[in-house]
């Protein structure tokens, strides 16, 4: 027996029509290439996204065709945002974080018939241009003077009429958008999105225990919107009526420090290096910047560090959130809210909490596997996170679902290794390809780094397995010192010891110049495994394991 | 091209499952028959769903089965709300104050199965009993001594066994639950509310924009769970994982004010006239109630007195949010929040804003349609109201939709005659069938009475329609003047004055006794239009219309 309620899609057009009906009056602010500052309205947006719209139509944009944008985060980018998938197109959001060869793999394998680009950056187009088809360029922002050859977005806005536009029946499992994972290995993979999942996450995300965004929010994305959809915070913004600030490209400390003060933001979102660097202005300006409107930071992407959260906390009185979620979760799918009986906790309770990645959204599942198959939930217990749910990703675009990331009963298998507690909160320990499997068990690198990293004379730390001929593998530690500081390796395991199980331990501890890193600033762990992989095959007659004493 | 994502269910089982693994550990507190309390949690309150779910498909429940309700608000109905969906089967909660043959009508059009019954309401079933073919009779609260040919609710759970229970694969546009309208005229009408359609509701009513329900509240329906699923509060409670508070049968306002003031209830729901009698008691009682935890009174089903509104915020400092829905759109529809900006703006201005019915949720459209065709969003223009959304129905049960509930492009007729401001806030301002429509043009019997009724004479005033030979329909007012209290029909008249156009003004007041009341304790106006519907005709030659001056 079936409800009998009405087939009402979930799209993103309607968010676009509820945001022009509704919240025509909100503001929307951008940050221009100049630093300039843009202001207009939701009723301003909706009238230049619509025609938009009408002009892709006009240059031959059918429904499922693939539209790129290689663009910043300002108004232009978010009226492509909805006009791309209200003519049941899909929006392809180029990263352009990406090398040149993936970011042309990646325009080719989803077969984009159109880009969207900023003129800041053309230079790189130009670099792709030659192993790319795009039947025709768009340059906005700053695309005044269009040089041959390409389209101008403003032009094109001024010739089209938005009176030609009509909100057409959409299907909401039809495809909306979609993003390419960095690929450390491999080819980058394209996660493609259904305008289902994308209207759930809003709606999730605008729930009072989740993100809470509401009309009464001005909403600004640091994370870019050329990584997964920044968040779909436009899209979780429009849908309850928030104000929306767009930093464009200036996305460093001081300029989004200025743009949060200047436009009252309530709620802002990045990862966390961004916030680091936040931080260090604040400390260093106190008093200047008045965030009093700020109510949350949301930090996601990597792992917050304790430390962080706290010198927000307790410096400037503000509340950093931990969010969790991947490209192929369409964005967040775990968020760290204290529960209501933590209020009353001592505050370095509360604090182990925050740390924490927290509890999934509405309708997500989560469980963890390890070796022995399903961990409990006892917070001690480590595995593989697994998640399922409506914005979770079931395969990747031009590929069916493989072992390495999907789970035979339809679950994703996320790489990151967790535990997870008895009420369901999710602790990040370790990406799988960095654990350490010593002999059966598991020790996590990321918690090793952290303690090692608490050592007043450490600079930076990582942790890394080292094949080892007895036990499988075991934690080897590449340690950077501050300038000026001393510390030996027995220092330093006596610092560990009180925290860890002995076996835990790094058998070896080396001081290098440097840890390598990738572009996006995070430890480029593969590079220390290659240089040390030998070090304990090669050593063994002189390195003893602490598991042999 | 469709989106890659799984293609994950939204069901009200998944909203168990949820409450179970994250919520386990919040509170459910039931108010039993002799006033005590009950007190468990999530996690008792799963165990005991699965066991009665396990229990029912013994008893030979299949997937699209109609199981019956006739009960109160409590512990026990809640597990029945659950279990009954969790095994694909569909919940009709029945509604105690409809008469013996309609309530008998409903359960055999339903084809109920089962029937879970209170055992204070074995009398009413005893009523029914010939009419209607159960399965099974399963008695809930305070059934300890069952008798003869009825089955024992605690003694089935005791005898079942939840590791038998299994979430199983259910589609979400499978009937989950389903309700019958009063059906004023004619026989009631069955909605049947889809899993889907039950799990946007409660998601969208957990968003902060709208009743921001979340893991610190504590909710008490006062809305009796027979009627609309107590607006879905239990759903959307569960779903943020809110502690739940059940008043059971005790629904009288010095029982409601004791369960909100020792439970620190957070958010309540009910129609206007329980909040009346609270009101009165509070006032009589100040100090007495601690209802400082207490942050929104939520008032549906019919409009609230901006009086009423004002009195709780003034007197008490407590909020009350107006919220509009009805039988046929699954539960609420608009909520009246209000907007950041009117934040600043005079309190006379609030109020107003405060006394409509508010804005959409998401993805619900909204429309009014006059007699020349949709009006424009003027605040001003007076049409029926239609929506549509994922949680209206798009007909009824055994019937197919029909001209004067549906619209040829399907959107639900509401019967409600609203205005919509620019900003998409609806304004209640009649029935469709309270309307008086003179002239061609259409007059609010419902602002004139609420203008009757502030005066300071006037106990209660209903506006009705009644024939007249030029104008089609004009106006008519019956008034019942407080005790002790005197007014004449012209001092009334020159009360109304200044408030409305000359030609809304009633033709003639009447002074009488009593204005006949429905069960539900509205106005009963057909037959007041019934009394006087000649009046016009007969009293002809003496009474002229104020248009004829």
């Amino acid at each position: 027996m079936d409800g009998l309620n009405m087939d009402y899609q979930l799209t993103l057009p309607a968010i676009l029509k509820r945001a022009e009906l509704l919240f025509g009056h909100k503001a929307i602010v951008s940050r221009l290439p100049d630093k300039s500052i843009q202001r207009y309205r939701y009723s301003d947006m909706a009238v230049r996204a619509k025609r938009l719209a009408v002009a892709l139509k006009d240059l031959g944009v059918r429904p499922g065709d693939r539209v790129a944008t290689l663009a910043w985060n300002h108004h232009q980018h978010l009226e492509a945002y909805f006009a791309i998938p209200a003519i049941g197109a899909v929006l392809h959001t180029m990263n352009l974080r990406f090398g040149h060869d993936d970011l042309a793999y990646a325009a080719n394998d989803a077969e984009d018939r159109l880009l969207l680009v900023d003129a800041s950056l053309l230079p790189l187009f130009e670099q792709l241009k030659s192993r790319v088809d795009f039947k025709h360029v768009i340059v906005m922002a700053g695309g005044d003077d269009v040089r041959p050859g390409f389209l101008g977005y403003e032009q094109l806005l001024a010739s089209a009429d938005e009176a030609g536009f009509q909100y057409q029946d959409i299907e909401e499992h039809q495809a909306a958008a979609m993003c390419y994972t960095s690929g450390t290995t491999g080819r980058p993979k394209g996660a493609v999105y259904s305008h289902r999942a994308m209207a759930l996450h809003a709606m999730a995300c605008a729930m009072a225990g989740s993100l809470a965004i509401s009309e009464s929010d001005t909403v600004l994305s640091a994370v870019p919107m050329f990584h997964i959809n920044a968040w779909d915070l436009p899209f979780t913004a429009a849908l309850a009526g928030a104000n929306q600030v767009f930093p464009g490209s200036h996305l460093d400390p001081v300029s989004l420090l200025e743009l949060l003060s200047t436009s009252r933001v309530t709620l802002t979102a990045g990862v966390p290096t961004v916030w680091l660097g936040v931080l260090q202005v604040l400390d260093k300006n106190p008093g200047v910047y008045d965030l009093s409107n700020l109510r949350a930071i949301v930090a996601g992407g990597s792992a917050a560090p304790l430390a962080m959260i706290k010198a927000f906390q307790e410096r400037h009185g503000l509340r950093v959130v931990h969010a969790w979620g991947m490209t192929e979760t369409t964005s967040i799918t775990t968020l760290c809210n204290l529960p209501s009986d933590f209020r009353d906790a001592p505050v370095e309770d509360q604090y182990d909490y925050r740390a924490k990645q927290g509890t999934p959204l509405p309708f997500i599942e989560i469980r963890a596997r390890g070796e022995a198959g399903l961990v409990p939930w006892d917070g001690q217990s480590m595995g593989e996170l697994e998640v399922r749910g409506p914005w979770v990703v079931s395969r990747y675009h031009n590929a069916p679902p493989t072992d390495d990331r999907f789970t035979g009963d339809g679950w994703l298998k996320t790489g990151d290794i967790v535990t997870i507690s008895a009420r369901g909160c999710v602790n990040l320990c370790d990406r799988t390809k960095d654990l350490v499997k010593s002999g059966g068990e598991w020790i996590s690198s990321v918690a090793l780094e952290n303690a090692l990293m608490a050592h007043p004379a450490v600079a930076e730390a990582a942790v890394v397995a080292v094949p080892h001929p007895k036990w499988g593998e075991r934690p080897f530690a590449a340690v950077v010192l501050k300038p000026d500081q001393i510390a030996t390796e027995e220092e330093l395991r006596r610092h560990l010891e009180p925290s860890f199980p002995k076996w835990w331990l790094p058998d070896a501890i080396e001081f290098i110049d440097e840890i390598p890193r990738t572009s996006a600033g995070k430890f480029r762990k593969s590079t220390l495994r290659e240089r040390f992989h030998e070090y304990y095959v090669n050593a063994q007659p002189t390195v003893r394991t602490l598991l042999d004493v």
